[in-house]
């Protein structure tokens, strides 16, 4: 039966462009746009990685000094529009832990305030000079009538870490992003969004992926932002080039229940976990 | 340092059409194709899935009728040749087990005659109704001066079962394969090759994908054959439509070693394997 519009839920990634340091005007800029997207009918929105703060600190003096709690300004002003919309918010920001230490953190922030704050586990180059990895999985949790799951950026890139949350029923996979530029053959695709499209069809879940824009002390940024179906495809995004912009796609999450691939197959029961006990026992972690 | 001509592997996969039945004709397609990838210098050449069979068995009794050992005709055909050109070949046949049952398998055959017998672990589909699936992981051999894995088709699709070999130390992954066409968006590329991609790129490792050609009672192909490099990106392939075709690609095959991605990222040593225990605790094998 294929969906109707009431099965169909508005998702919106809006690839803004924060400033290093200026917590006030990235707030802002988040706020903005995420406002913009509720207006036009998305029930849930994705910012990028550490929104407010930027991302290429000088040094963790600097991390620190525009670090806040999971429950701080940011989320308290994603909370005020969550209520005012009705929306979910997803989006990143630099934590200050109760223990002192920083963490790269994605909140989930409904009507009802912060629903989780999940710790990136896999941290990117530099960001381990600064931050402490999560040692917590990627939380499923409902919200916006359908089982919302979160990580960040790198951590897409670890097919066991996406399929815990599609084995915990995820239908969506929110993922904040950071995604430095590389170089690529001419025609290609971001590679980051290839790996987010074979999550995406591996698992049967819908993804979304809020990169951000604008050169940041020398790191440009891939601006690929992408919204992906089940099959793997990408619904909306990536638009070409490193520009603020949001995207937006119409998903039928319940069909991310369905995980049946031919008469005989389902992504999930047809894995072999006890073969696959080699991948947890051959090494160790550090 | 980039590679040089020393360390470049040529490696061909050889897009046949087998006939479902004719496994002489089959044997012979397989034979010259293979022959004419080593008289232009490929050193590794694949072929599909089941090449000797063909594919879209009525029954069980038409597989078993189709069937042969491991160490059968079709191995003894690729032996000879290995020898003759001093070159490894991979391809699938319909293996009869010693205990009478049949196994979807995959051969390395080079000149010490035939190395390995892989037989794939997750069936597609109506094969279920014919092959009892295989419980060893992907073997990891030494030849043609590189270590080489293999695995079968859908085996691609499971994430899990592709880290194998890449945490054994690969750095090819041969892939005999039957894709069946699906349809896809406009401009496209075939959603399997995406998941290659992925794949060869998640464990920077080279992947090598021999698909076949030729519709078999209804069942048409995707004709996706690929090799991809650690990055990622197709060196050669998927060429457009479902014909027979080889492609071929020059492998530094020995940069598969490094799984370096940045001044502080490894896309092996980055996993965290304690976490990542749910994954095979949280449901059970079939």
């Amino acid at each position: 039966m294929p969906p109707t519009a009431d099965d169909l839920t508005r998702v919106a990634c809006c690839q803004i462009a924060p400033r290093v340091g200026e917590l006030d005007a990235n707030r802002a800029a988040g706020l903005g746009a995420a406002q913009a997207a509720a207006m036009t009918g998305a029930a849930i929105v994705v910012l990028p990685e550490l929104s407010a703060s930027g991302y290429v600190f000088r040094d963790i003096a600097e991390a620190k000094a525009l670090a806040e709690p999971a429950d701080g300004p940011t989320a308290a002003g994603w909370a005020i529009l969550a209520r005012q919309y009705g929306i979910t918010i997803v989006g990143g920001i630099c934590e200050l832990g109760t223990n002192g230490v920083l963490y790269n953190t994605a909140l989930v922030v409904d009507d009802s305030g912060v629903r989780t704050a999940y710790r990136k586990a896999h941290l990117w180059d530099a960001e381990k000079l600064v931050f402490t990895p999560g040692d917590a999985p990627p939380p499923v949790i409902e919200t916006a009538g359908t089982s919302l799951a979160l990580m960040i950026c790198y951590d897409l890139e670890f097919p066991e870490w996406v399929r815990l949350p599609a084995l915990a029923g995820a239908h969506l996979l929110c993922a904040p992003a950071n995604w430095p530029s590389l170089p690529r053959p001419e025609g290609e695709r971001p590679i980051e969004v290839v790996r987010a499209q074979a999550a995406a069809g591996t698992n049967r879940m819908f993804v979304a992926v809020c990169d951000r824009a604008g050169a940041e002390r020398g790191v440009d940024w891939v601006g690929g932002s992408v919204i992906i179906d089940p099959d793997g495809w990408p619904l909306a995004g990536p638009d070409p080039g490193d520009h603020e912009i949001t995207i937006v796609a119409d998903c039928a999450l319940p069909a991310a229940a369905d995980k049946r691939i031919s008469e005989r197959n389902d992504v999930l029961t047809d894995r072999r976990p006890s073969l696959y006990a080699g991948v947890t026992r051959e090494d160790r972690d550090d």
